[in-house]
């Protein structure tokens, strides 16, 4: 079991890991490890992952042998447990609970030496819908609160595993960040009773200069405000809260344009380490009706220094309209 | 000169490089610099460097020559520039202004080959009053809102020389992580009337069980919530809100407990990577009484992940009652 603690400065929560602390020996450990042995995510391997949750098995053969296209097995090593009570507790200004959650791992595909970019529309599909269908599922437990699902590519990004794989989080609190844009969707929506990330579209729409991307149903920008340089934001067009009501339709089109985006980026900034989220409503009690879903987007080309850690105040090198020009024009050569 | 950018969701001023936009190409070179060529920070070579704003020289010699003990000059690539107005505008639902403030080097040590763990408590002790001595002059400058001291050592920590020195930027906003401080430390005061971080000092004292280090002036320990194993906070133990305002003992106390941290850190940890920041009261009009000065160290042992970034959540695999523990001990060998 882990701890959920919330800082009495900030009221952010963080996980502490509790069942077997890592020592400065560990540290050292994990900077030599590298690909190599036996890759537990390929197929004939099923028997190294903890049993799956589901798969996309075309020739119909039993769960955990080989012959699926996709498969989503729980993490072997959790952040967080799905068994048990919160426990919440004070001990004097702190407060913590147990570390009560489901943590879970997609394997996008079979294929050991394939990321997302190189995958085809319809298996990006597959796993598009496999974040779905994980978010619907997971919503039926009363006691998670927000479901984080994100991708770590690269070993600077974070990736600890070189196959192909996304992680779903499911939190039994709303994290800080999310949080913070809740907070301001809805002051905003008191104000001028519209969807900030829908005059956002609008503007984007309007400038262009800082646009990569358009599909029918959804748009790629670089945000005025980038982090890092050539973050990317992708967004509904069409205001939607909840990314686990996303019809059909809008699956495919947004897996044109993550493909679209992943090859762009690996092309253009040479196969760089990346993360994505996806920012969602919260599910608990009921959807946030006045909050936008989208995905962030995060190459990591530069090194994140104590400046921008301890300050939460970001220098990006790269202006977001020189990145979206870049990226656009080296997609039309 | 540069932009300062707010994000219209998250409230976060960033900083945007526009002069010379970094592209793909340059980010591939960064990956490659290395400690080679001439250290522009080493005595003798004072010309590659900004003339300098100020130095300690015992033996009298004249400026920007050899001689030196400390030296402070302007950062030759600044993130911002102390000349013209802010020239504040909106864009839509953009605000943005010119990036004014001042982006400073402090050189701890003309010995290429120290780091500032490697210092006397003496040469420490001159490195904090140079941080207490820029802090008192920039004030002056009624543009700035917040002064931000830190240190990157080592390539993971984002240093990019390796010749040991801080680094002070001036902003003309407050950051959003000293913000969220400042409000918390307000709402506090407000309902209890007492500081928050008086309060956690009281019971970190009390459990023991997270200290690492105290001294007549300062308490040295791992956060109830750290966001990362081994992050380490160094705090006044009485109420302070600016650190400008150090006395003369106490910054040879804060001296003492800087070296016994580094040193340790150092030891234990197999010299990491690792930054601080001095995180203090905004200067601007007043000094907000409610606020606590302290240091936040964070080594730089495990990659921050995409979960990590996007949700300011942070999972943290060393229980910091666990880290507290194993450098008290190593302490006692």
């Amino acid at each position: 079991m882990s701890d959920l603690r919330r800082d009495p400065i900030t009221d952010r929560w963080i996980i502490v890991a509790t069942d077997a602390p890592k020592t400065p020996a560990d540290f050292e450990r994990e900077t030599h490890v590298r690909d190599r042995g036996t890759c537990p995510f390929c197929p004939g391997n099923e028997g190294m992952t903890p049993p799956e949750i589901a798969a996309v098995r075309p020739d119909g053969a039993a769960p955990n042998t080989s012959g699926w296209s996709l498969r989503i097995i729980p993490n072997k090593f959790p952040a967080l447990r799905i068994e048990g009570g919160f426990d919440r507790t004070g001990d004097g200004i702190y407060d913590l609970m147990n570390g009560v959650g489901a943590h879970e791992v997609i394997i996008e595909t079979p294929d050991h030496a394939k990321d997302l970019a190189d995958l085809t529309e319809a298996e990006i599909e597959q796993v598009l819908w496999a974040y779905q269908r994980r978010s619907l599922d997971l919503r039926g437990d009363r006691r998670l609160r927000y479901l984080l699902i994100f991708k770590n590519y690269g070993e600077t990004a974070g990736a600890s595993l070189v196959h192909a794989h996304s992680q779903l989080i499911a939190l039994p609190i709303v994290p800080k960040r999310v949080n913070e844009e809740l907070r301001r969707a809805d002051e905003y929506f008191e104000f001028r009773e519209r969807c900030v990330f829908c005059d956002l579209i609008r503007q984007e729409l309007e400038d262009r200069d800082r646009v990569v991307f358009e599909t029918p149903e959804f748009l790629c920008f670089a945000p005025f405000a980038s982090r890092f340089p050539f973050e990317l934001w992708i967004m509904p067009k069409t205001h939607a809260a909840d990314f686990g009501q996303i019809a059909q339709a809008q699956i495919r089109d947004l897996a044109r344009m993550m493909r679209m985006t992943l090859r762009q980026v690996k092309r253009t900034l040479h196969d760089p380490s990346y993360n994505f989220l996806v920012h969602t409503s919260p599910v608990f009690d009921h959807i946030r009706e006045e909050y936008h879903w989208h995905i962030e987007m995060m190459p990591r080309l530069t090194r994140v220094a104590g400046f921008e850690w301890g300050s939460g105040f970001y220098i990006n090198p790269t202006p977001p309209e020189e990145a979206a020009r870049i990226l656009r024009q080296s997609s039309a050569s």
